[in-house]
């Protein structure tokens, strides 16, 4: 078989476990699910074998080192990991819930329920435990999954794989052991084949850094689920009060600055700079944090203890600034004036956007949605933080008695 | 200026005018959209002339006798289109609602709220009135809009375009004027240019054959929304009352041939075929219904007097063929049993599922959403129907007193 052929295989044996996984209900997902999680545990030494094997060879390589950290299954990350198999078979299923029911005059009753999205294509980079993570709310809301890992991954995800697949088909019959398939040809034509599958796979949602990220999604023909960058703003306005201001700024920046919610630039109202700035100059040194205040590149992601600095005449100036430069993802206002944060929050065009309190709250967990499979910083479908409701469609089910059309 | 150059600048307006539609209440809207109701009144006798020479050029070059009849902007058409902008004024605003509102443990409020998906571009065929229509439906949602008509109503579209602009200048403002443009640059690069803007264009939804659409989705960098074509299905379960069937099946195909919710295909039980089948032949007969009961391609849509017709062994034999040869838009059960009902509206993969009822009542207007921008066979973002709703997207807004991640 050709590599298209490949994967064409694969996608049509997803799409036929995906409509599978629609008739079951939610007692015998979470029984897979139950059974997954207990099969990772008993395989946790052939797993764990599989992927020093993966880090030995990484270091060889002479991969750089964070890398090779996320690429390590250490115990701690096993244990999180088949906890969070668990976790999400104790959240509510949203597959088969009624969005909203209407009877029309004529008598037809017509209910929007929500529905699995069908198959979803997850390419991932480093980290093994992705597939499961993302396997797992497939999984539950009636999703197949076909996932790609990087290659340096490649023994730890063989293993993963037959271990996912084999619990499934134990727990749920073996017309479920295609729900979870994992990618092994290696290559990039293996993932450019399999993105212009549209009829076959529902969408692709890509983890990892930009470059990834965009290469899945300029090569796509089916909908990606995505954010490329996190450039986050905290706008420090005239009236805040500067001692939340900066506790909110060295969050924002230094409690996380890997994280796609970390603050990239600060925006001063001018008419507190000269009081405020030298506060944050002071915080910055003592907390290690390089400050650009001669604002270069506005639209940089530094993903590491770096700042741009600017002021601003203006909440409007600042609104401005940040949806020029700014990507669309988390953006924060300290301010004690009801209108300037009313303001902010309406014209600010992010996911997420906040009144006094740090971006680095824009996550599945934090929001209260139990996981997350991703952000996005699109506007269709789902923005923001993505959790199982963002794994799902809707369908109108209509009920008559013989209603025609007039 | 280049083509590109043209369409970049036009979006870049596009967008300002979107982010002041954004600072529009609900009533500077509606009275906006009265104005533009006002103005077209006015204007009726240039518009009806331009489209007069329209009509006459399109005559003279020959084009189709369909294609003339859609182009023509009759005095019953040109009512129907202000009474549309009217009855869109009259709509509720879903912009700024909340959609869910949940305050967290630590203290921090998050308001899930309905807001504007930005600029949409519409690119539509010969009916001038297409233009109106949708623009009503984006200034209502607060999104500015880029309308591409065809060649062949050029003029129509420079007149409805000018008495738009001018009209929402006038009402709310300058800033409004780009709100609503049509790009008037000729040929297909124009078309081309417009969709590989994805920082300035949030959507593109074309409106015309499969064609159009396809050829926009296969260029375009931006989300699509759309549906190819409408396969739909009459499925006669053994259960049937084959007098509900009949008519259901008539009115699913002949009611309207010409709309994409009719249906193409009949199947019937094999267990009641020997008694249905003569029955939808002498309707057939009697209606000027050709059957194709070969049932060669089965996914063809007819969009005309014509229907294939099979028989199947069981529901799950009818459930497994609308899955293969449907366009995942409108199939039909006809059965007086629960389960079987049940079984059809879970697992037919569609956007609109329907037990003892035609097909033909997918639409916005039969499903009570007062207006509709087209139809999704797409499962993100929007499925079925289109009304304003599906106009917009959601923010979240996360409000605090200090809150940071610890």
């Amino acid at each position: 078989m050709t590599i298209a052929e490949t994967m064409l295989a694969q996608a049509k044996a997803a799409r036929a476990a995906a409509r599978f996984l629609r008739t079951l209900d939610t007692e015998s997902k979470n029984a897979a699910l139950a059974a997954i999680a207990d099969r990772l545990e008993r395989s946790r030494g052939k797993i764990q074998e599989a992927n020093a094997q993966d880090v030995a060879a990484a270091k060889e390589a002479g991969y750089p080192a964070a890398l090779v950290d996320r690429l390590s299954l250490t115990p701690a990350r096993f244990d999180a990991m088949v906890r969070g198999v668990r976790e999400v078979a104790a959240l509510p299923d949203p597959v088969g819930e009624t969005i909203k029911r209407t009877v029309r005059p004529n008598g037809l009753s017509i209910e929007k329920t929500r529905e699995p999205l069908g198959v979803i294509a997850v390419i991932f980079e480093s980290r093994p435990n992705v597939g499961v993570d993302t396997a797992a709310l497939c999984l539950k809301t009636s999703n197949a999954i076909i996932l790609r890992g990087g290659k340096e991954a490649a023994r730890s995800n063989a293993v993963l794989a037959a271990a996912l697949s084999e619990a499934l088909a134990e727990s749920a019959g073996p017309r479920a052991a295609d729900a979870v398939q994992f990618v092994s040809v290696p290559g990039h034509e293996a993932v450019r084949e399999l993105v212009r599958l549209p009829e076959w796979i529902d969408v692709v949602i890509p983890r990892g850094g930009e470059r990834l990220i965009r290469a899945v999604t300029e090569a796509s023909l089916i909908p990606v689920l995505k954010h490329y960058k996190g450039v986050c703003h905290v706008y420090v306005d005239e009236s805040a009060d500067l001692d939340m201001a900066l506790e909110i700024t060295a969050n924002a920046k230094a409690q996380r600055p890997s994280a796609c919610n970390a603050a990239e630039c600060l925006l001063v109202h001018r008419a507190v700079a000269g009081e405020f700035l030298p506060r944050v100059r002071e915080w910055a040194a003592g907390a290690g944090v390089t400050l650009h205040e001669d604002g270069q590149d506005f639209s940089r992601e530094f993903l590491a203890l770096e700042m741009n600095v600017a002021t601003v005449d203006s909440l409007d100036g600042a609104i401005d600034h940040i949806n020029t430069w700014g990507s669309h993802h988390s953006d924060a206002i300290v301010t004690a004036s009801d209108a300037a944060a009313e303001r902010f929050l309406r014209d600010v065009d992010s996911a997420a956007v906040y009144r006094n309190a740090s971006t680095r709250f824009t996550d599945g967990a934090e929001f209260g949605m139990g996981a997350e499979i991703g952000i996005s910083t699109d506007k269709l479908h789902a923005r923001g933080p993505m959790g199982l409701e963002e794994l799902t469609t809707y369908k109108y089910r209509v009920s008559g008695d013989g209603q025609c059309r007039g």
